[in-house]
């Protein structure tokens, strides 16, 4: 079937195939305005998805949702100095607050705005000048609060999810009274978003610090989760930030104490945007499109009705009814099965092949054969697009919660092996170089992760940003383990993970 | 306690009142930026329950989410003449893409954009766009999206909720085959929205097409649902556009039908927004503060727990976990009983007091004397706030859903019965005007509804321009009411409902 599969391979070329895959899947396209994608009803019920299982879990962690303006002040960026340092680079200015008709017959802006105002690229700025209203007392903390929004950061190289001039994302903003509640917090959250890759995702993640050059632009502290991309390259994830008292002195986010002394709050900020849909596409995609892990699935089991004349498509679909219905009433996790029925009038085979490349994790075919063995024939997208088993129609579903966690879990152990083949400790400096030799970064031995002592120095910069590799996070799990740096011989408590990125 | 209760009352100053009827109730607040406000947690929980309910009802009806960008370019927004008319005069220009420290160190615009881009203040030209290149044939159709975003109308008098810069909303454009099937989705909708209205903001509604000046700019008719205010003012609270052909025309959206024609589809698109929030602040409150209808209120019940020493404390907080178990278990509607207990360590007075502005709709008193009598107190927030009632602490949960379908019930009635006693019919002009002769429309027997026979004419609108009322809408409920117009005299189908508004 070589025109049905993505064209071209994971292997003759990533990043044309990641393309190629989102738009089989029908997730997202350019728009015509630069750098901006338009987010189809398939990916964003994708996105969908994810937004109801982390807001539960913000929700469940005592945090609240607010609203906050899309448009930020310059002279509000310009508060904390390596904030604005890191986002006046890339950012949509509005200058004027109307259009005139000009002498030519054009539309121009006119009403020229006394200040200009940015289209917000994050909300510390916007969000902490309300917090130093709101806050006055120890009684007032601590603040937790979420926002689901849009940001622009201009893009100059835009890629449809992983970076694109507009994004949705959700951004967390807490203040706190003690440094330690703000760290905790900081940790609370990165935990959240580690646990919802591994176990909605089926995304195995390394949790942990950034360097310092890789840090959030004004925080004291950045932590990240990083996965691997199936060609090699690690993908930042999310991100939570400890702020430190950066923000609140800058904005002067001040409390009174149990002892009535004032002192500046502890604030963390945190998210994970749209980008995570680009990070699943890479995780689990095949060369036969999307391959979507059950519980982050729109769609979990689709029924495919099979019939030639109109006899044999009433019974089919009177059949695919009641298995749907059945279907519906199981619960998988703690949420009834997301299943659908195919019943459009069109090439089987073709219908087959959009389900494949959508990535819907179970397809069931019933025909007139199948109810007459009293059977339904069942194929997983984890496994060949030719690949079925039957299975008997009536215990199918009692059967499928189990199918669907196997898929799932079963997609989690296979993008962990894959991570862990290429993932390698090197002792010195050759071996880390050696591996990063080739730019193209897919080929056996090469690229991947690597697991060494760095300190965080210039010096490791130096050496590593000509082969283009960055400290991605200093994994936080197992004990100690300590060494020295291969670059510049200091000691180091624990070893980095170095990559290629996106 | 006149400390407690809101200042000024709705009869001392109607529009200070409602500010400080939010202020009170910690819903929302003007933020730096010009005419953007920050909906805080308690008001954005409210929009939560709005979107969740209206999200359903449009999944239910074959629509799907999508999303689309924030950026128009200028050149879109002028490619329908009425639509740009509109909107040109009250938009954010972006006009730059990055910020540069000038020669005397300030932060100015740079980075030049070679067309201007608005921020859209509706999507219909952007998603237009999408769908010319999306549609091919009868078979893409219908085509069935909303998004849910935030929009920009640069407001020169905001006001919070009602009239701001910034607001959220969902927007929903369809395209069709046939005007007819257009026409059956614009009223789809618009019966959602009435339903909605009526059903969970307990805000009764009229319904029906409005007069040409008041439309869409670029529409062939617009629906809308009107909602009167406590002070007699019409609000416009949600809107079904019938767009005929004139986008597709336009942005050249085309199929093509079964027998391989090409045509020009008929497109739909509507909304409503944030400003329901206002709506549902102005319908109901009272001069205590915020009253929220059980349905749409993040909290339904909140527990009070009272207790001076240790011992009592532990007693009714335990019973206080107890109740709130046991009410969570019980189902209101198809959803739980959504309550909480508030353990804050405050004087009771200001705690009552605090759910009071907050306008959740039952308050439950927990004290050791009600315990040892096996009761609790509970008041309501449709009657005075010192009343109280001991019902059995044992048999309250199973009672809790119909105490609130009551005051639900009670509140829609309420207003009903307010609207109709400040509806009247008018059989000539000198009634119309001596109906709005008075500018505060407040007093009795003045302002409010007035229904009547007008014709969609200049004449008419001549008439009402300089009492500030206009033509709400043609209320479709009812068999045809014909008559003559009190202006023009010509022969009018149906009669209108005029009012000042909103």
């Amino acid at each position: 079937m070589p025109d049905h599969a993505i064209s071209p391979t994971r292997r003759e070329d990533y990043a044309e195939w990641y393309q190629q895959v989102v738009r089989a899947a029908d997730l997202a396209e350019q728009s015509p305005v630069r750098g901006c994608m338009v987010i189809k009803p398939h990916g964003y019920a994708i996105w969908e998805r994810m937004q109801g299982v982390l807001d539960r879990a913000f929700k469940a962690t005592g945090h609240q949702n607010a609203y906050f303006p899309l448009f930020i002040p310059v002279s509000y960026l310009e508060q904390e100095a390596k904030h604005v340092a890191g986002f006046a680079k890339e950012c949509a200015v509005v200058t004027h607050h109307r259009l005139e008709v000009s002498a030519d017959g054009r539309l121009v802006p006119a009403g020229k705005l006394e200040e200009p105002l940015v289209v917000r690229p994050t909300s510390e700025t916007i969000i902490g000048a309300m917090y130093a209203k709101w806050i006055q007392s120890w009684r007032d903390l601590p603040v937790l609060i979420n926002q689901w929004a849009n940001v622009v950061r201009w893009e100059m190289r835009p890629r449809v999810f992983l970076r694109t001039a507009e994004f949705l994302w959700q951004e967390g903003h807490t203040a706190h009274a003690t440094a330690a509640e703000a760290v905790e917090e900081t940790l609370r959250i990165l935990g959240i978003y580690a646990a919802f890759a591994r176990e909605h995702l089926a995304m195995p993640v390394l949790e942990g610090p950034k360097p310092a050059a890789e840090r959030f632009p004004g925080a004291v502290e950045t932590y990240s989760i990083e996965a691997m991309m199936q060609d090699g390259r690690a993908l930042q994830a999310g991100t939570s930030h400890f702020l430190g008292q950066n923000f609140a002195r800058a904005q002067e986010i001040k409390f009174a104490d149990t002892t009535g002394a004032e002192a500046y709050c502890w604030t963390t900020s945190w998210g994970v945007s749209t980008r995570l849909i680009g990070a699943l596409v890479m995780t689990h995609s095949d060369d036969d499109g999307l391959v979507l892990p059950p519980r982050i699935a729109p769609t979990q089991i689709v029924l495919l009705p099979i019939h030639r004349t109109d006899e044999e498509r009433a019974r089919v679909l009177e059949a695919c009814r009641g298995l749907e219905a059945a279907l519906g009433a199981v619960r998988s996790g703690d949420e009834p099965i997301r299943v659908r029925t195919d019943a459009r009038d069109m090439r089987g085979g073709d219908k087959v092949w959009q389900h494949v490349k959508q990535g819907v994790p179970v397809r069931v075919e019933i025909g007139p054969r199948d109810l007459a063995a009293g059977a339904v024939s069942v194929s997983r997208r984890d496994r060949g697009p030719r690949e079925r088993v039957a299975l008997p129609l009536e215990s199918f579903p009692a059967a499928a919660p189990a199918l669907l966690e196997e898929i799932q879990r079963g997609l989690y152990d296979r993008a962990l092996a894959f991570r862990e083949a290429r993932t390698v400790r090197v002792a010195d400096r050759a071996e880390l170089v050696a591996r990063f030799a080739d730019e193209g970064a897919t080929g056996e031995g090469q690229g991947g992760f690597v697991i060494t002592h760095v300190a965080d120095t210039p010096e490791v910069a130096a050496v590593c940003d000509p082969l283009k590799v960055t400290v991605r996070c200093i994994p936080m799990d197992g004990p100690d383990d300590p060494g020295r740096c291969i670059i510049t011989g200091q000691p180091v408590q624990r070893p980095s993970v170095l990559a290629r990125a996106y």
